[in-house]
C-alpha cells in the first residue's frame, strides 16, 4: 500500500506521514482543515486525511498576499491543497501524541479545492452527537478518525479471510441475491417479479442451499463473503442485512472444518493485532450449559454455575426440593464482592431471573463482616446450608443466587445473572477469548406444540451410531455441528452436512415435513443428494458481529457504513421510498 | 494453495496431481466415477475431482471380495475414495493428452462415500445438452471441467482485481443492498418494508449515490465488488443481478484514474494469463464514432468507416446529395472479401441497416474478375465514382457498403454492418484488444421529447472552459469521461465526479430536474456536496462481462454459477415463488 498511496493524486504524501527526517522536503498535501487559529500574525490549521493529520503553518512572507487572504477565511472542513515545505517545530511546540507533531509544513501555496457551510457536527472521535444527527449526516461521521480506522478494520479482516482461504483452495462464487425462499426461519424479504404476476423473489437469509449445491457440483472448496437478509427489527448487533464469511468444503469431516478455520482464525485475529493461543479450547455443548449456562459462554472470566440438585434433594426449602422431585434441577452463581449489597439491590436481580422465565430468585449474602443474609437459609437446615457453603466455596462477602427450574430455564436465569454480575461487579473482561462449543443435540423438542425441530438445521449430520434413534428417541441424537464463540458472542457456526439423500428425508420427517413439502420445498435438494453428493461440511461466520467486537464496539452500525437506522428518514440511511402505483401495477401488485 | 489444497479433507492428492515422479507412492484420493469399464477382468474408473482425473485400477487379487463386487457395480458419479499405489502406465498405454497419463494408481481399498442415480446429462465439456436441462440440473452442469474452469477464472480475476487495488490503497466497504431509487434509467426491484407499509426498498442498480458519500466521508479511496440489480429481460451478456467491481478516489483528475486503472488490467490481465500491451490506447469519442461509427469499437480488425460526405455532395445520385443537403453524413466500409457476393446475399445486408434506423443500403460489389455491380453507379457518375474508389482503396474482390443519414444513425448502421460482415468473413478476430475511448460529450439531446440528458450521468464533471456553455450551447459541453473498452464491448465506464454543489445544481436543471425533484431526489447528493466533498471520481468494471470475453464464452450464463433463465422452473435457477396471502398482507400488499 506505501508504495502507491500516493500515486495518481494530488497529493505526494498523506497527512499522517511526514516526520522529522523529512524536514526541509517541498511536499503538497490535501485534505480537510480539522482546526484553524489565528497566532502571532500566523495561521495555523490542522490538516486531515483519513491517514491522520498535518500542522500547516500560514505565514504572510511565503505566500502571495491574495493567498494569505484565503488562509483568513477558511471554515471547518474546507478542502485544501497545500504545497510547501516541511520543518521541524520550535522547541517547545513539539507534540509528542501526534505522529506527525515533530514537523510542520510552511505554506507556500494554497488552493481551496472545496468550501464547507458550518458542519453539523464536530468531526471528532467520542462526540457526543445523537445518533439520529450522526446518521442523517453519516457522510460526517464517517470523517471522524475512529469510524475510518472501525472500517479499515473490517476491510483488514475480510481481506486476511479471503487470503487465508484463497491459500486453502477456496474458490469464492457468488451466488444469487434474487432468490427463493428457504426455511432458516427468520421472515424472507420479498421481491416481486414483473415478468411472472403474482410471484416473487426471496433475499437470502444465507446462501446455504446454494452451497450444498456448489458442492453437489464439485466445486469441492467455496467461500463468499456473503450479504444476507432477515426481515427482522434492529438490534444494536443485528441488522436486516448482514454480511456473512460463508465456507463450505466436500470430502471432510467435522475435524477437518474445525482444524481448517483454526488456521484461518489464526491469520485473522494476527492480520487484526490481535493475540491468542491456538489452539481454541473445544468444549462440549453439555459442558458449556452446565458451567455457563448457554452454548456462547464468555470464559474471559469465572463465576461458573455449580449444580446443586443433589445437595438439596429432599431438603427443607419447598422450592428447591419440589423443583428436585419435578426432575428439574437446581443450580448456583457465587457473585464474589456482592455480599454487601442491600436487600433492595438483590431483589432487583430476580427481575432479570425473571425476565428468563424463572417464578422468583432464592439468594444468600455472606457479608464481609461475617454475616449470613437470605430469606432461605431457615428453611434448609445447617447441614444442607454448609453443603451448598462448601459447593460454593464461600468467603465472606460473597452473594449466592439461585435457580431451580426445568434445564434450559435455570440455565437461562443463571447466565443472564453471571453476566449481569460482572458488568455490574466490574470484572475485567479485557482482550478476546475464542473458543468452539461442539456437539449440539440434534434435535431440540418444543414443549407448546409438541414437535422437534433442527438445534442447528436439518441439514445437520447425525453421527451414524445415532441414525437408529432419529424416530425412537430423537433428543438422543448427536449431531455435528460447532459454534466458534468470541467473548459470550456466537462469532460463527457450521456443520457437517447431510449427503444421503434417504437420511435427509428421514430428518425432515423427524421435523415435521410432510409428503408435499418434502417434494416442493426440499425436493431440489434431495434430487441433488441423489446424483453423487459428496460428503461436505462447512461454517458460516458473521463478519459484522466479529469485528465490532475486534474494534471493542457494542454496536454494529459503528463498524458498517451506511447501516439501517429506526428512526432516520434520510436517503443516506436506507429509509424506503414511497412508489408510485405506476410502479405497483407492473408487479401486479396495490396497496391494501 | 498447493500447500494447503490437500489438508483438512480425506485424501492426500487431488486427481490431477500424480505424475511419473509419484510412483510407488501409496496415496488416498477422493471424486466422481467419471468413465468406467471392464477389460481383461480388471476393471479402469477414471476418477475425477475438480483438478483433474486419474486411472484407478481395481484388480481382483489386490482388493477384498467385498470390494471387488462394489467395483463391479460402480455407476456414473459415484463417490469414491479410493487408497492405492502408484505405477507406471504399461508401455503403450500412456496418454500424453491427460496430464496424470503417465500412471495409474492400482486400488488396495474403495469405499462408496456415495451413490448416484444415472446423471441426466453426461458431464463433458462441449455437450449438446439443451440449456434447459442444463440450469435444472445446474449442480452436474457445474461438474463439466470447463464450467470449473471458467468459475476458476473469475475468482482469479475478482482476487487479482482487489489485490492490486489494496495495494493501492484501496478500502474494501460494503454498501447497502436494501437501498434507495437512484435515477439510473433502469427499473427498479421493489422490496416492500414491512414496518412501513406503502414503502419500498429499491435494490441498487449501482453504488454509485454510495460511494460518492464515501468520498465525501474522507475514505479517499473506495472499492466493492458489488452485486446490482436492474429489471431488465434477459440476454446472453445481460443479468437481472450482475456484479461490478466499483472504485472510486478522491483528489484525482480524469488521467490519475486512468493510468491507476491501467496498472489494475495489467496485473488483472496476466493473472488471467493474457498478454496485452500497456500503456492502452486513448482514443477521443469523436474518433472512435468517425472510425468505427460506436464508441466501444472492436479494434482487433479494421474495415473501418470512410466519411465521403463531401464527395458525394452534389452527386448525381439523390440519396446521397439530398442527405448531404440535409446536413447529414455519407459514410461507407469496405467489406473485402464480398466483391463477389449474389445479389441476394447483398441485400440481406439492408435488413441490418434498417434495424438500425437506415431507409435503405447503398452498395457496389467489384468482382474478382474486374466487374463493378451495384444500383447506383450509373447516378454517381464516374468522377464521384472513382473519388470513392479512391476513398475507399478498392480493390477488385471488394464490397462497399453505405450509409446516408444523420450521424447517429449512419454510425450505427455502418457500426453493425462491419461487426456482422467481419463475422461473415471470418476475419480473424483472436486474442483480446483493450483501449480507453475518452472525452465523451456530457450532454445527449433526445429528438422526440425535445429534452436534453447526460450521456454518462448527471454527476460527471464538465472542464471548467464549458461550465459557461450549459445553459447556452450545452451539446458543445466536454466531460470527464471514459469508457474502457475490450473486443467491442464496454468492459467498465466512469468518470470525474462534480464536486461543486452549484454545477450540480445546474447540470441537474439542464437535464430538466425541477425544483422540486432538485429537494426530494437529490437533495442530499447536494448537501454533501455543500460539507466539504472533495474532488473525485471513478470507475466501474463489469466483472460479469470481463470474465465472459477472457473466457472466450459468448453468454454470462457460462461464467456465473446460478444464472437467472427465462425458461427455468427450478429452485436451483432463481425462479421466483408464489407467496401466501398472509406474507402479502403483512407488507400491507395484495395482488390485483
Amino acid at each position: 500500500m506505501t508504495e502507491f498511496i500516493n500515486e495518481y493524486c494530488m497529493h505526494d504524501h498523506t497527512c499522517g506521514e511526514l516526520r522529522a527526517s523529512d524536514v526541509d522536503a517541498q511536499v503538497t498535501l490535501t485534505g480537510w482543515v480539522w482546526h484553524n487559529r489565528d497566532h502571532g500574525g500566523l495561521i495555523f490549521v490542522d490538516l486531515r486525511d483519513r491517514e491522520g493529520y498535518t500542522q500547516i503553518v500560514i505565514d504572510p512572507d511565503c505566500v502571495s498576499e491574495e493567498e494569505f487572504h484565503v488562509a483568513e477565511h477558511l471554515g471547518r472542513e474546507f478542502v485544501l491543497k497545500i504545497t510547501g515545505k516541511v520543518r521541524a517545530r520550535a522547541e517547545g511546540t513539539v507534540n509528542p501524541n501526534m505522529a506527525t507533531g515533530e514537523i510542520e509544513v510552511l505554506a507556500s501555496g494554497i488552493e481551496v479545492l472545496n468550501t464547507s457551510v458550518t458542519p453539523p457536527f464536530s468531526i471528532e472521535d467520542g462526540i457526543e452527537t445523537d445518533e439520529t444527527t450522526r446518521m442523517k449526516w453519516r457522510y460526517m461521521d464517517l470523517r471522524r478518525p475512529e469510524m475510518y480506522k472501525n472500517l479499515k478494520l473490517r476491510h483488514t479482516v475480510a481481506q486476511a479471510m479471503r487470503k487465508a482461504l484463497n491459500e486453502r483452495g477456496f474458490l469464492e462464487v457468488e451466488t444469487p441475491i434474487l432468490a427463493n425462499s428457504t426455511p432458516e426461519g427468520a421472515r424472507d424479504y420479498l421481491v416481486p417479479s414483473r415478468p411472472n404476476p403474482g410471484k416473487f423473489y426471496a433475499l437470502p437469509q444465507s446462501p446455504q442451499q446454494f452451497k450444498q449445491m456448489l458442492m453437489v457440483g464439485g466445486i469441492e472448496r467455496y467461500y463468499q463473503i456473503a450479504r444476507c437478509f432477515r426481515d427482522e427489527d434492529l438490534r444494536a448487533d443485528r441488522q436486516p442485512e448482514f454480511t456473512q464469511v460463508d465456507i463450505e468444503m466436500s470430502f471432510v469431516q467435522e475435524n477437518d472444518v474445525i482444524d481448517m478455520m483454526e488456521g484461518v482464525f489464526k491469520e485473522v485475529l494476527e492480520a487484526a493485532g490481535v493475540e491468542h493461543e491456538f489452539p481454541l479450547q473445544r468444549m462440549p455443548w453439555k459442558e458449556a450449559m452446565d458451567r455457563f449456562g448457554c452454548d456462547r459462554p464468555d470464559i474471559r472470566f469465572g463465576m461458573e454455575l455449580v449444580e446443586l440438585t443433589e445437595i438439596v434433594r429432599g431438603c427443607g426449602f419447598g422450592v428447591f426440593a419440589k423443583a428436585v422431585e419435578a426432575g428439574n434441577i437446581v443450580k448456583a452463581i457465587n457473585a464474589k464482592g456482592a455480599g454487601d449489597w442491600s436487600r433492595g439491590d438483590i431483589d432487583k436481580l430476580a427481575d432479570i431471573a425473571s425476565a428468563n422465565g424463572a417464578k422468583g430468585m432464592a439468594w444468600i449474602a455472606y457479608t464481609t463482616d461475617g454475616k449470613e443474609k437470605s430469606p432461605i437459609i431457615k428453611f434448609l437446615g445447617d447441614e444442607v446450608h454448609a453443603k451448598i457453603k462448601e459447593a460454593m466455596n464461600v468467603e465472606p462477602g460473597d452473594l449466592v443466587l439461585f435457580a431451580a427450574d426445568t434445564f434450559d430455564i435455570a440455565n437461562a436465569v443463571l447466565s443472564a445473572l453471571r453476566l449481569h454480575m460482572a458488568e455490574a461487579l466490574n470484572i475485567p473482561r479485557d482482550g478476546h477469548k475464542l473458543l468452539w462449543v461442539v456437539d449440539f443435540p440434534m434435535f431440540k423438542y418444543d414443549e407448546e406444540t409438541k414437535k422437534y425441530a433442527a438445534e442447528h438445521h436439518p441439514f445437520t449430520m447425525i453421527p451414524k451410531s445415532d441414525w437408529d434413534k432419529i424416530e425412537t428417541d430423537p433428543m438422543a441424537c448427536g449431531s455435528y455441528s460447532y459454534d466458534i464463540v468470541m467473548d459470550g458472542f456466537e462469532a460463527g457456526g457450521g456443520s457437517i452436512r447431510i449427503h444421503n439423500a434417504e437420511l435427509q428425508k428421514r430428518v425432515l420427517k423427524r421435523c415435521g415435513v410432510d409428503d408435499e413439502d418434502m417434494e416442493v420445498k426440499f425436493g431440489h435438494l434431495i434430487h441433488a443428494l441423489e446424483l453423487g453428493a459428496p460428503p461436505h461440511g462447512g461454517i458460516a461466520i458473521g463478519l459484522d458481529r466479529l469485528v465490532m467486537l475486534l474494534a471493542g464496539k457494542d454496536s454494529i452500525r459503528d463498524v458498517i457504513a451506511f447501516p439501517k437506522t429506526s428512526s432516520a428518514a434520510d436517503p443516506m440511511t436506507g429509509a424506503p421510498n414511497e412508489v408510485t402505483t405506476r410502479q405497483l401495477k407492473e408487479v401486479n401488485l396495490r396497496t391494501l
